[in-house]
């Protein structure tokens, strides 16, 4: 058995999860980021016995733990550099854990382990050479190489988010360059070219919304487009040629198996992965299928705490590099 | 020691290798090609009796050895799948090779046994994830994660000469798309748009050489642009922007701590680099430094059999799939 905590900067999602993947037990809290690291840790074990006392089962018989975090990990010592939602900076935070549950803890970022997840129970069941983006606010990836997550000079492998789409006439992003695949594809940015269009007036439907709710979101063009509008199809479409364009190129380095793609935006479905899967394979080499390999996650919230248990399990087989912990 | 041997179309490289990759003899013969994949592998046999009668060393004491192939080799099986200019279609190399060496074999495409070695021994000793390019005819690449060569689906990986630079306005590709780094960057690339800027007058010094000899090679384009030539010099200015624009796209998959760049078009040194680096900082995520990572190759001609005594060393060590041998 495995403890899994998925700590965000908002709640920690837990799981008491066994070596084939099955979740017994899981749990939600709010993160009491407030209080400081060692605060969350002790977080980590009241849950932990929560979780053990609501399913009968003796802490003792959890053999390792996994921790995700949204951020930076030295995965060497097993200290989390930089983890701005949660306050933290260089906290040895496996170290840490390892002390107060008294079991070997591995940390990882959030993104590798819900790639884990859906690479071992998810969409890439079978694989061990995938990369999962998750289309939200921003766009965060985690690159599985060998079933094992790439981490890379400083921490940066998988900022497929700031691969540049667009050489000229590109937005500026929030990492400070224009033209990152985040600025086109993400659902914000789905949101945000729906609300040009119905700022110009090329969308009825969207322009009702953003008269009503002052906004709009990715659902909402989605919604349209599904109505209908297509003006929220173009805009949908527009997202997914430059993904397709991204994925094709990013393809060219590792050859993954499988790019799974979740996220608020991923919801709009075959609205998103048609035009996607025909970039793709426009852009891509001769003979490969983009149906074959642009797939949507399936796991939704549970992948990290999935992911975050393989992890474990590889800590406790000594395959994975994880920070002094004994 | 390793027996190591980079089977190419005209000539195999061979070398006596050690485990710290001191290179004890090498030697050269032309591939009997025609003679079929049976007699390539007696070949081998042969370079090794002669290698270690030249250097007095009993055959018995080498232990493993790594086979280089310009072609796509199923790693699990060691069976090279598709070698064109070998004219080898799932040839069972791995198993031949260590019937008739006695030893256990291990094999792998050629630009990954060049990555390996200078990984190993090279540009990027001391690093475990690395990117290696060769601007020649074609882009040949080997991805390098965890110290390991990324083989990919259908062997694809590093198919980085296919990473599409030109949406628009594409040289076609002999892969059939267009707009390929290797139809902007490659040693041919630039022997191409310097023909180009000789016939519209732009170049007297190329203009001379496309009359003189008939036609343009990298090497005229460097020469013409150390001698001050500034059409020349745009060429090789456009090959970088376009290199260091693919380099900073990659950086965000894997994150790479060295692109090692080798090939005819590396030898521009400075020429191309600098440009290189700019467009890749002007382009890659914030705070990552092109002159950090961006680097030529060392090795040279020796790349290749030094990294397959790594992989020797890997397969003796069970740390590489690498085919049924025994």
């Amino acid at each position: 058995l495995y403890l899994c905590f998925d700590v965000g900067g908002t709640s920690i999602k837990a799981g008491l999860i066994d070596d084939l993947g099955n979740i017994l037990g899981k749990m939600s809290v709010a993160t009491r980021v407030q209080e400081g690291a060692d605060n969350v840790v002790a977080q980590l074990a009241e849950i932990r016995n929560e979780l053990c006392r609501n399913l009968g089962i003796l802490p003792s018989s959890v053999r390792a733990a996994g921790i995700g975090v949204p951020g930076f990990i030295e995965i060497e010592t097993g200290i989390v550099t930089r983890a701005v939602n949660l306050g933290w900076y260089n906290v040895p935070v496996t170290e840490k854990a390892a002390q107060v549950l008294g079991i070997p803890v591995a940390v990882i970022n959030d993104a590798n382990a819900a790639a884990l997840g859906e690479m071992w129970q998810g969409a890439g069941k079978g694989e061990d050479n995938v990369i999962c983006l998750t289309l939200g606010t921003g766009i965060g990836a985690g690159v599985i190489v060998d079933g094992k997550a790439v981490i890379g000079k400083n921490g940066l492998a998988g900022e497929i988010g700031h691969f540049c789409v667009r050489i000229e006439n590109g937005r500026r992003c929030a990492c400070g360059k224009t033209g990152c695949l985040e600025t086109e594809s993400s659902a914000s940015a789905i949101g945000y070219y729906g609300t040009v269009e119905a700022e110009k007036g090329n969308s009825p439907l969207l322009a009702v919304k953003l008269k009503e709710v002052g906004k709009i979101t990715s659902r909402d063009v989605t919604e349209a487009a599904r109505q209908g509008d297509e003006a929220a199809r173009n805009v949908i479409e527009q997202a997914a040629f430059y993904l397709g364009f991204a994925l094709a190129n990013i393809f060219t380095v590792n050859a993954p198996s499988r790019f799974i793609i979740g996220g608020g935006a991923a919801a709009a479905g075959d609205l998103l992965f048609k035009p996607t899967i025909s970039s793709f394979t426009r852009f891509s080499f001769a003979g490969i299928k983009g149906e074959d390999i642009i797939v949507p996650a399936i796991l939704g919230n549970d992948a990290g705490i999935i992911g975050l248990a393989k992890l474990a399990d590889m800590k406790l087989k000594s395959t994975y590099p994880s920070g002094k912990d004994e």
